[in-house]
């Protein structure tokens, strides 16, 4: 079984700011598989009692609660103060930390100033989780049926802590969770597909995620015989997903394009108009990009498009900047620059820029390998960035099918 | 005085994901200045009960809950029986609102399946929030002191209804809260421009947030007497960042960019190595950037650099791709391919590729205007991801201080 979990982010700039906590999906993906289902996830201001609130508020509900930020040396740092209140116990300076401190200020030439003090202290009870990346250390404390784990909030800190001081104590539980990533495919078409499997596997066992042109199958499995039943489970959604699928866990769909790629020696260049350079960038986030990408040409003015990629003006006149010759011309100029295949997108963005015929959201796509081409038109739905992205994703996924001829 | 106010998204998905909840941002974003401060935010799961614990833990210490998803038709949609059951009200089905649906349903050729009658069920004493972009509408009670607001999780849906129904009955506090946007600077020296202000305004009204070379200073004032003070606080406030400086409020750095670039008559075409694109992405994120923006080159290999931005592959040979003559050469030739203003940037993103003397994180950007020229290097901290979001923002940043003289 599985033990519920919280987390709860403290923060002040996590409520009345666009900032988000982050750390928290860092902890969901580090804990996946490991024993702990996280039931809620809070931010709280950088005030004692609303800390203290939130840890009382979760006893006997749940069986950890992983606690991030206010455990610097500044007046609204109180995470400690308000984990304290909320169990009933005290807090003590500890010498070796404040002599650690001490001698952290002095490398600097400076003074411990006072108030950074309150960094060696600890709550009672506590046991000390080394900080190599900062200053102020990680806490954990036993109370009753609940473990309490304090992590400093800058990422860095919080995942080197959680990572050398905490999974080792928590073993992963093979195969308990497995994501199936499809693309090219809207969320009611799997769906569909994966209804007649919700009997035989249960329902509560599968979350389908759907953003823009991107669908993940997160299928999980705990308990006894959760091996096996992960191992029935996910042969029955990946033979549902079919060409649909692109890689499991973390691969990513530009990651599992240019593995592709790289498999077959291919090299890969890009044309681009209303996306504007989102493709490549999607392409390049991933480390290695270069053995495969060229690079591309971002064609948002019509001049470009024949200046760059010998895009026959006419084609433009005839059929508008928006048409499947113009996308297949595109491409074709892409590949000219040296690549074996190419991927190219124009199309509508908006918020300008529609017509009756041509609505915002449309876009073609036009994809070119040694084996194969490809064109597709879409009106996707949604704002700017959401066309914009629908438009990315799609076109990373009908290059893929082109290679891989799915 | 503002009334605190609390955020509960409803949803499995976004404990068990790596999905996030993106409504409390846009809610926290629409209610700045409307007399609200948000002071906690909550997921929780797809659970009656846990709803339920979460809205009713909440009272006597919030005047205002918005509770966002769980409102379709399907079995794990409980967030109206969680908020009646905390409430200690009954919910009943609404006639209209069931007629409406059986209309939706018909209007596709379909009966209403009984499941999805719940959407026309409202808890006793709501009023109706209708819904124009989806089937269930949002509900609005007043218990006690505590005003529970029920929306879609649906985005778009979630932002209609809240912008439609609910900021009408909540005028803006004009010049409440005021955000001076910075680029091109680190927090540390931020900091110590405005320390001196502290005193005179007050430390906790201001925020300071940085992400990758953009820095936000955050201003509040609240109660009597705060459109003087923020307007004495925003002089002193602007007169620190000085050139620094580059909108306030919602305008993005790249829309800043444009908006100097439009009223100059000048256009903009970029050279990118390292980014991949992404210079290009962030500027056609804004709507309207064709006006300006003409394309660019995103030179990933080599190759491309010469062959379609006339780098001379000698300047490669003796200073490395990564250097002050090839940026510029790759600046001056996205310059040639028609436009009055280039900026380039190439660099090492990492993880491979670094070395002694030009380590991962080196980044060499150049800008060109009919005014001037700039060149900067970098060695930026962080993952491959970090450096290409610096290197982004600070592209951006130079080519509009070459613009301004800033």
């Amino acid at each position: 079984m599985t033990t519920p979990a919280a987390f709860i982010a403290v923060g002040s700039e996590l409520l009345r700011t666009q900032r988000t906590d982050t750390n928290s999906l860092l902890a969901a993906r580090l804990l996946r598989g490991r024993g702990f289902r996280l039931v809620e996830k809070r931010c709280v201001e950088d005030d004692e009692a609303a800390v203290a609130e939130a840890v009382a508020s979760l006893a006997g509900r749940v069986g950890l609660v992983i606690v991030s930020g206010g455990l610097g040396p500044t007046a609204d740092d109180v995470t400690r103060e308000g984990v304290a209140r909320a169990l009933g116990v005290g807090i003590h300076r500890f010498p070796p930390l404040e002599e650690a401190l001490a001698a952290r200020y002095r490398a600097l030439g400076r003074e411990v100033p006072t108030f950074a003090l309150k960094m060696a202290d600890i709550i009672e009870g506590a046991e000390i989780l080394p900080n190599p990346r900062g200053t102020a250390p990680g806490q954990l404390l036993v109370s009753g049926d609940m473990t309490v784990v304090l992590l400093p909030g800058v990422p860095v800190e919080f995942e080197t802590i959680l990572t050398r001081h905490l999974l080792p104590r928590w073993p992963v539980e093979e195969g308990t969770v497995r994501v199936l990533r499809l693309a090219g495919v809207y969320e009611s078409q799997v769906e569909a597909r994966v209804a007649p499997l919700y009997e035989r596997f249960g329902r509560e066992h599968v979350t389908i995620l759907a953003s823009r042109g991107l669908v993940d199958l997160v299928l999980e499995a705990a308990g006894e015989g959760a091996c096996r039943r992960m191992s029935d489970m996910e042969e029955a959604f990946v033979a549902a997903a079919g060409a649909d699928l692109y890689g499991v866990d973390d691969v990513t769909l530009a990651g599992a394009l240019l593995a592709t790629l790289r498999q077959r020696g291919w090299r890969l260049a890009v044309a681009e108009s209303c996306t504007g350079g989102s493709v490549g960038a999607r392409v390049t986030a991933e480390a290695g990009a270069s053995e495969v990408f060229i690079g591309g040409v971002v064609a948002y003015s019509n001049a470009l498009k024949a200046q760059l990629l010998g895009v026959d003006p006419r084609l433009v006149e005839e059929h508008g900047a928006v048409s499947q010759p113009v996308a297949e011309a595109m491409a074709a100029g892409a590949l000219r620059l040296g690549a074996e295949c190419a991927v190219a997108v124009t199309g509508i963005a908006g918020p300008g820029g529609g017509s009756e015929a041509k609505p915002v959201g449309t876009v073609h796509l036009a994809a070119l390998t040694p084996t194969g081409r490809r064109h597709e038109v879409f009106t996707f739905p949604g704002d700017r960035a959401a066309v914009r992205e629908w438009a990315t994703n799609m076109a990373l996924d009908l290059l893929r099918r082109c290679v891989v001829g799915g």
